[in-house]
């Protein structure tokens, strides 16, 4: 186990009951506030009408900044953050899922930052102060609501960038499981691997002697597993759905990297991916995380062995090393094929890429790395997406 | 799963360097200081000297409040807040295990608190301010370092009561692992019982629907069990006491009752032992938890076998479900005594105890009850403590 520092001071107001704290929780910052959400879903499904009610029953005056879209935009986070000056907004109320959350996130950093909020996430400068920030969360997926993370993407360039910061942390996350009924199929699908990827990432590790995060991790991730067929057969299910919208908090809270480096390398490769061909992230994940993993077994079959046995149940017998890790490989394969998901760039129509521009929009030097538990470099990476072919 | 609230805002330093965060932490609140501690180990390892030179070189004035013992005092507690109050002090910082920590606590609480700080142990008040609290946790067990509990014994009727609140959260808290390397055996020992005493509190619920909380709580008594024969072993090993402090913590920080009720009924059968006996907690809950055990599985046997099979590996087919959930209690037991623990009142020397006391101190009338999953009345405690004998 290495040294950590844990902090992670977001208040979870979770369940059926959630929203009726929403009030008092945004009177507690301020009764001026930014309301950021898509637009679609939270319309038809009531919870807009339901959330703008309460705020305009303890009057709080409401500024609007809608039609957030996934992979959300910088242009956008412009838009917030000069909306909150122009009207001394005191508290960033995200509605929605990841993209709402993360466009709030970057607004709620960009407010009392002089500089270009872009800034951060070209590292060139780190947040100091911050806006107040809530959310309400309606998909669970990107763990956004409990996270360090954010991740905009610049529409000059068409760069996708993240960065980690104890800022992006909400005040308070009103999660109720009963939003995420609605949620489309695929959409559920896309969540379910995005939940298990940030508990994968954190699971490959070289650290040895971490056997409480190793279980914790696996706990995680056998929950999601077990109730994902669930929620597509049942999308009203509340308990599965409570289930995978918990562990969703707790996959990104950075609570399973205690002690212990994540690899991240499939994130950076999905990234790159997304961006281009703006594909949900999740679907991305399904796709890149089983082709890393067969290129890490041939480098470091360690942790995709014991991930094969522990999580999938793979047995020692199985065979050779090699074996045991393709077989959980498959395993997890034939879990995303079961959640309608593919698992390879062609079946996401993603054919005569040009791999060269990904790979180099991601490292801008050849000697530039990606990844924890193997690093990658340029062709690294361009043998990746060969795999996923 | 039921709707819950959760926050946990302390701060984790964790770590072999974990000390050297200290002064920046400390200057972050006061530079000025009442340091709470024991007495005997923290000066024999050193660690209260490095403390020191830590505090004087940032040029932090430090008052002390020192031979705080097990079942810590009410009257040490008004020591401290009388302390605190005459020379406006604006930091406490606790040294040492769950009693000094807990010792600090109630300081903090009762500082800016008007009238007696036992009010908030009777439930007649809550606390509304608090000063900050700093810890440095030597002796993995109470999980006082990062929970809102905080036990106080009250030497007028030598009543031991305990309360929850977020006030108890400490501002930050400093774990090395191998400041617990010159444990006592029985002390570690205990530490590792109390530890997964406050997981299985938790663990025992009528909740439906509560999957991915029993499988991290699953996943942390593993880690415990696990790791406590090479600590008592091998008392320098990093790794197995870095899994055993961070389990401490993660034990008891509120985390793993998310969504759940859990039971408690044990802590306060050994509550009323230790306060008359003065036995170490983690000794007297070796003894309370299989008679408690044994009562529970006779009104409900559910979750009692749950935990033989998931934490013991009790095979399904073992036998009859009173069966099943008799052997998880012979294999808790098993290892209780493997650390050297007595599982019975008599081999801790108590006998010939008057029951009736214990339980009318617990129980003020006929009607009053304590735990969740199974509801005790005075005679229920009675007959659990017989069961103990």
């Amino acid at each position: 186990m290495i040294d950590f520092v844990f902090q992670n001071p977001a208040k979870i107001i979770f369940g059926r009951d959630a929203l009726s704290h929403l009030g008092e929780e945004v009177l507690h910052y301020s009764n001026k506030v930014l309301l950021v959400y898509g637009g679609g879903s939270v319309k038809r499904n009531g919870l807009f009408t339901q959330v703008m009610e309460i705020l305009n029953s303890h009057h709080v005056t409401v500024w609007e900044l809608s039609g957030i879209v996934p992979n959300p935009r910088l242009s956008r986070v412009y838009e917030g953050i000069d909306i909150c000056r122009r009207n001394e907004i005191g508290l960033v109320l995200a509605l929605g899922g990841g993209s709402a959350i993360d466009t709030a996130k970057a607004i709620v950093n960009g407010v009392p930052y002089a500089g270009d909020v872009w800034d951060f996430y070209c590292g060139k400068a780190q947040p100091k102060e911050v806006l107040p920030l809530g959310t309400i969360l309606t998909i669970p997926a990107a763990g956004s609501e409990m996270s360090y993370s954010c991740v905009i993407t610049n529409e000059n360039g068409m760069l996708k960038r993240g960065y980690n910061s104890i800022t992006h942390v909400p005040k308070f996350s009103i999660l109720n499981p009963e939003w995420s009924f609605s949620l489309p199929p695929y959409q559920t699908a896309c969540g379910c691997v995005d939940i298990i990827a940030h508990m994968m990432e954190r699971y490959f590790t070289h650290v040895e002697h971490v056997e409480l995060t190793d279980r914790l991790i696996t706990a995680g991730i056998k929950t999601v597993l077990n109730n994902s067929p669930t929620v597509m057969e049942k999308p009203d299910d509340y308990d599965a759905r409570a289930e995978i919208m918990w562990a969703g908090a707790l996959a990104h809270n950075t609570l399973l990297n205690t002690g212990r480096l994540g690899d991240w390398g499939s994130h950076k490769l999905e990234h790159e991916l997304s961006a281009t061909y703006d594909i949900a992230h999740g679907a991305g994940l399904a796709i890149i995380f089983p082709a890393w993993m067969k290129y890490a077994t041939n480098q470091h079959p360690k942790k995709i062995v014991q991930f094969a046995v522990d999580i999938f149940d793979v047995p020692l017998d199985f065979g050779s090393k090699t074996e045991i890790a393709l077989e959980g490989i498959r395993r997890l394969e034939t879990f995303y094929q079961s959640l309608g998901m593919p698992i390879r760039l062609s079946e996401a129509d993603i054919v005569d890429c040009d791999y060269t521009a990904l790979v180099n929009r991601a490292l801008p030097t050849e000697e530039s790395v990606v990844g924890e538990y193997i690093k990658l470099h340029r062709q690294d990476m361009v043998e990746i997406y060969k795999l996923a072919e």
